[in-house]
């Protein structure tokens, strides 16, 4: 079959690669039928995660068909139509036993595309596939499902459920790309009062509006004094970190009301500074955390009863075979103006 | 009267002040019984707490007999024995509706010995009485009584609490002063099965013990690996930080499970480094705080039932006029081995 | 000044009463501008509510311009436009220092128009001043701000915060009057999958659907089967009574799923059979209620956002003279159809 | 083998039983070296589990060694030394994926010596072993570990932790049966400063004190007013139903104060009255549940950190061959003290 493998720092090929099969009994085997790339498969080929070895097939958000499951899968069968969770639980570790598949200690967690093959591929092997997988309604397309492998709970657990959106909430998510634009929709379930999208590009922020932010200002905007006007001085009760670098978080912090969250989705590489200085009084809650895709079958459900409109964050289309091209036009946002990007069999 | 004044950084004394009066009808005014000196005085003296003006009369921390209230005291009278919070609460701003008195906005939160004259004098007017005295039962001392003023509400709310301690829980205070007695004392209450503290003294450590460790680690003495063995390599449930400095902070962010949580008493004077590069994927929570004091009613019924045993907390006991003598008692604590001294009429 | 002065079961009137006066440090004096009645006044009419005294003006629930306060009250002013809710609290006993003033200790709780005299009346006595009004911004109508009295937030609170409604629940509001409508509103805020009315009266089942819900059925219409087949032959996540008799209740708990959650706002005068041969295995939660009032900051916040539409609320206005015709129009809410009755001014 | 064999009501028999075999790749087969009787047991003999089919061997409680595992069993291996749940669960169901294994819906729940052969045998089946067995460590014996198994985790999951005992609690546990021992052996976990117990045999009243009750009370000697000296007229924070009669439970909810917890743990078989009509309006919660053996590893813990001394809960010791003698000492508690009898290999 064909795959889009990892060849070290910098590079990538969609090229020939062996057929996947069942290598343990818990294991599925998909056809895949559409996949996206997230920004942490842009970390992988720059080189900043380390333990993903060169040949590995990347990947880890995909729907498709089941074509042959292990002895030990009984909840899936072969023509099965899935969607294939970013996240793999063992289902019988500690953390598994809690719902924290994200910290699986059974060989679990986040491990497709990172330190097994992944699914941006013609077929992909998908371990723990009872527990990773999630039977597919006909009522949901391929490329709304596609979100819910990753970016959709993610935002939505990381950012709206760590975060404690509740109804009424002043709501601040800094960085307005794909996985903050998911956060301004999934914290709307919430019914905040008003939900502000911090982002240095004007285009983020028109589009944040159209995923339902009340309004939209650059770092430079002053945007502690916009937030300060709507809460008479206090603060934002929940701030969302959806950027990954030292600059938002800090900033995050000084959006935060005394008594509020701020609730970090970004991928770091860097400390930050923590003014505990000035928080140490302040009764602040911070979050960080790996999805669990333990609300993904809750967001289905929301999905197919019409709740999400995910249509605006699939900005383009492609082929499988054209994978590079994907990857390109993905990895020159600023540019291409791109969100998410689906390719399909 | 006498009342230990402030005279600016590095300056007190037990002198003569103006006695206090009823100035707003929500005040009481209390013959100071049983008063003690915190941490935070020490802070106020080193200058540490610009706001504190000269002239203030310090502390917040006390017993006493009302013999004044307000036109708008209904709750105390005149001859009622009262623990005066060191949290005034306006009970009325949204904070206070919630029982977020530390974070009033409505004229309290810390103000004794802070933006008000303190209680380390003959007499002392308390604002917001009725919400911020407990009137005390017979069979509770003064002295066991004073010590719910703050050191025991704030460790058990902004530690314990905050922490969120359970049954079968590793818990970690790093820092064995008073509040991290306090913190490994009330942790108790929640049936951990390893209460591990951490400080450089060894004296510390002895009385960690007693007052409920069951080990104790220096700095040096290789906290992780202590913490990891008894984990099966995991990390703390909850890390409690007693200390108030970078390292004593980042100490706990290391020693903590993924899924854990870090709990912030310490009072911190410089920021300290959030190794969200680590972090970020390991769905840690880290909180703040300042006191409440919405634990202080539990608290105390608490001690009428025996259930906390606070008697190896006072190590000193003074008259009230020996006021300066006391400081120095408490401030030399690594000399004098003091814990919590009582001064009394 | 007049007023509607109860005169023992089955009797009232509009007539000459005394003008309310300053009684305590802590009362405020309002001139009533809009004024509502509730079912619970119904009941107290038909004698049903004993410890109501002949004599006593009925009615808890306002919108009034302050002309008169207590020595104690700080938060409000001679001229100040406020919100009087229908449960006054002291602020300082144990369960006021824990928001739940609906069971307020020190002479609060529902006063108005039970215990003392109550808002049906051109003005107004209204104890506890500083916990119990809230001052109303000049973009919120009075006759939307009336329904924050008590309506919504015992909806919200009793019924949606207490039942836990969450994204993409099946919900189930048993009972669709003005108490069931604000449920279904207000659980829209936490956005389910599928509300679902049930009520005998097909007019009712329209308004519920104009409030949001997905769905109406009357009891006889199977709603057990409706509910099966929403849900996979489950049950709802939450059901929340809002009628007050045995059979509604009964329904309740016969829809709801294993682990969910059924929630009582309904005032009930008679015992209902618990079937706990079917629910001791069941994981069932159940709660009742009286409202706390605890919300009515939040709810005015979303008024003023723009986020509750409970214009359809209110069906008929009446100038204060005309009390006894609105009393006939609300009575009679199946021929009139009467929802929220408001009387101004 | 031999094995506790049910003959239809009235009739059981320790007789010559088919050796079990692995049917599923996810069961594993134990050597029972420790089993105990449930109260369940002597209500299916009465007839009152219609579900039983005669030939079904009993029992849901043991400890043994794997022997052998099927193809889908990995975190097991022969050799293993087991504590097998009383609850088994498939893993991958909605509830199962939230930790709440007593609802299965996968083919799990209560199914041992149920609606397939249980443990009360030289062998056994254990079906979805991974997830429902938990390894032993050494320091743990046999006669502790039979005890979490079911009752212990029954008594802290559906008594103490839905009932939310917290530090300083005033908490009744009506019926002091081995059920209502282990709640108040595990609710003293929380710190409650006040547990009474409520049974009519002083024999049991006096076992209760020795588990950690401060008090016992009749039924018939005014438990009322003893928890209104105890509260000040309030009633209990908590109450926890042991017993499973409606007297019982409607004795739970006269208990309970404004704003309290009734947590069901009795197996009903008949409805009881629920006094709405005093209830509405006191904010009270009432929970039932199924144990999820959720806790079961934390037990362990606590069980090995000696903070639960179970060993006054085994008052009679037999081997296996004894089955039905110790069938009699069991169901004739009344007379012979049983709390709980373990037979072993």
């Amino acid at each position: 079959m064909k795959a889009l493998v990892y060849g070290g720092p910098g590079s990538k090929a969609w090229t020939e690669a062996a057929d996947p099969t069942v290598a343990d009994p818990r294991d599925a085997i998909i056809r895949v039928d559409a996949v996206t790339i997230c920004g942490t498969d842009l970390h992988i080929l720059k080189g900043d995660v380390p333990e993903v070895a060169p040949g590995t097939i990347l990947g880890h958000e995909a729907v498709g068909t089941v074509v042959d499951v292990g002895s030990g899968v009984t909840a899936l069968s072969p023509g099965d139509r899935v969607l294939a969770s970013c996240i793999s639980a063992c289902g019988t570790c500690r953390y598994c036993r809690t719902g924290s598949y994200g910290q699986c200690l059974g060989g679990g967690g986040w491990i497709l595309g990172h330190t097994v093959n992944g699914v941006q591929a013609e077929y992909a092997r998908l371990p723990f596939a009872d527990l990773s997988c999630h039977r597919l309604p006909n009522t949901v397309s391929d490329e709304a499902a596609v979100l819910l492998a990753d970016i959709l709970p993610t935002s939505y657990e990381v950012g709206v459920l760590n975060g404690r959106v509740r109804p009424g909430d002043t709501v601040v998510v800094v960085g307005a790309g794909p996985i903050g634009l998911a956060a301004i929709l999934t914290a709307r379930l919430y019914s905040p009062s008003h939900v502000i999208a911090v982002d240095p590009a004007q285009a983020r922020l028109e589009a944040a509006k159209r995923f339902g932010a009340h309004a939209g200002v650059t770092p430079d905007g002053d945007p502690l004094e916009v937030v300060r006007a709507l809460t008479g001085g206090l603060g934002a009760d929940v701030v969302i970190e959806a950027v990954g670098t030292p600059a938002a978080f800090e900033l995050c912090t000084m959006l935060v009301r005394p008594g509020g969250h701020v609730a970090n989705i970004g991928v770091h590489g860097k400390p930050a500074i923590l003014h505990l200085e000035d928080l140490w009084i302040k009764d602040v809650t911070i979050t960080t955390g790996l999805v669990d895709t333990s609300s993904t079958a809750t967001l289905l459900r929301m999905l197919e009863a019409g709740q999400l409109d995910v249509s605006q964050m699939v900005t383009h289309r492609f082929p499988l075979s054209a994978f590079e091209e994907a990857y390109r036009v993905f990895g020159d946002a600023a540019d291409t103006g791109a969100l998410k990007v689906v390719l399909s069999r």
